[in-house]
């Protein structure tokens, strides 16, 4: 009978959504995932997401952990894809070892941000996509981005001014790929901040467009202030794509 | 001053058309591109496609034909894009020959027929394909689609019973992709009865779940009657993706 510990690997289109945390009257994703199980397990069951996404936010896998009683992980995946929105796929359901914990036992996030640059259109990619019309230099928002990557307070790229704990982050690689008029900029660290991952993409935009100098970059870190750093660029172009965890232990094998 | 005969390729998301074919009274894919030629050239603009797309199916790649005063093509170009909704794409313009006619020039259509075949989700291509559960069996599909090829009288696959002109078509190509549980099927014919291609998916997907046999197919273009054929496949899963013209001249090289 007793209690286990499952680990639930999910993607979801965030348009619809008011971000992944549970709010009392607003349509969220976690609250989504809650409502699913908790009609399964016929108990409310809480889950505990690797972080939270903003609203328009999407996310190709995003990780969440919760303890619930001992079901069959087959039937139980089949039914909760049956009481998910179309828009929420539920990947994967694991059993974790009971200390894992998918936010605290993360050890590192993927973010990428999807920009169309230029003029064609792009009707099946719209709402995941952010186009910026003007051309962007992405040789010079790769010489930027070095410039970021490193162990750094990021208070700067933070838009919670009250945040009271460490704003220092390992922000270990920006990657920017072009194709055509795609730009996908993947940015990996041990965490991310309030809206850090889309003001550092506003950064790279602002000096990909010749608004803003490579030289700033230290004087934004020595600031710690968010008026110095670029904007907080548009959440539909933002997705969750990867989260890592380093005790393979806390994974069991029983993969479906 | 002279007026010049253009061709325009767009793509469009269909879900939220009432199809290609403009309507008095609702939301429809030529009507929202002549909305916005006809403001541009300030006077009623009539496009003609290459065939009309129903209700809630896509286009990668449609071809319009008309006639206005002319204009430089940049510029016309980037006036339409601005103009046109998000979900329809102006892809490119063109200078075509005054003898060029989007529907009579046509000399071969695409479409493809997007399935989902399991239980994974899909949230981010849950509006265009559509989600078959139980298992296909893709190699009798392809031998059935071997036996719908070639130039038959396809009246049992076209939806209006009273469709008099000849009801023969060349259907020249049927590919089948399988990538886990994607299936693409392609479909190239001369022409496409009204419904034709989503009767074809609908009856290659009653052989591929075995409840139709491969031998019925002899049976159903004898009859001529659409009851004998299988049933039409949700219009999200399709998809036009390709329109040919035989002469090369019908395209001029100005191509944006």
């Amino acid at each position: 009978m007793g209690r286990r510990n499952y680990c639930l690997i999910v993607s979801y289109d965030g348009t619809r959504y008011s971000g992944w945390q549970r709010l009392p009257n607003a349509k969220t994703v976690q609250g989504s995932i809650e409502a699913a199980l908790s009609e399964i397990f016929s108990e409310p069951i809480e889950i505990s997401g690797s972080g939270r996404t903003d609203a328009g936010v999407h996310a190709k896998m995003q990780v969440a952990s919760f303890a619930a009683a001992n079901r069959p992980l087959d039937k139980l995946l089949s039914e909760l894809r049956s009481r998910l929105p179309e828009d929420i796929g539920a990947e994967r359901l694991l059993l974790a070892d009971e200390r894992f914990h998918a936010r605290l036992s993360a050890t590192e996030k993927t973010y990428t941000y999807y920009i169309r640059n230029g003029t064609a259109p792009d009707p099946f990619g719209r709402k995941y996509r952010t186009r910026i019309v003007q051309p962007l230099d992405v040789e010079k928002m790769r010489l930027a981005a070095q410039k970021l990557c490193g162990k750094h307070d990021f208070m700067a790229f933070c838009s919670n001014k009250h945040y009271k704990k460490s704003s220092v982050r390992d922000l270990r690689r920006i990657t920017i790929e072009q194709h055509g008029e795609d730009i996908d900029i993947s940015m990996t660290a041990d965490g991310f901040l309030y809206n850090m991952a889309r003001i550092l993409t506003g950064t790279l935009i602002e000096i990909g467009l010749n608004q803003r100098q490579l030289d700033s970059i230290e004087e934004i870190f020595a600031s710690r202030c968010r008026e110095n750093a670029g904007q907080t660029a548009p959440a539909k172009g933002l997705c969750l794509t990867e989260v890592r965890y380093e005790h393979s232990d806390f994974w069991k094998k029983q993969m479906l």
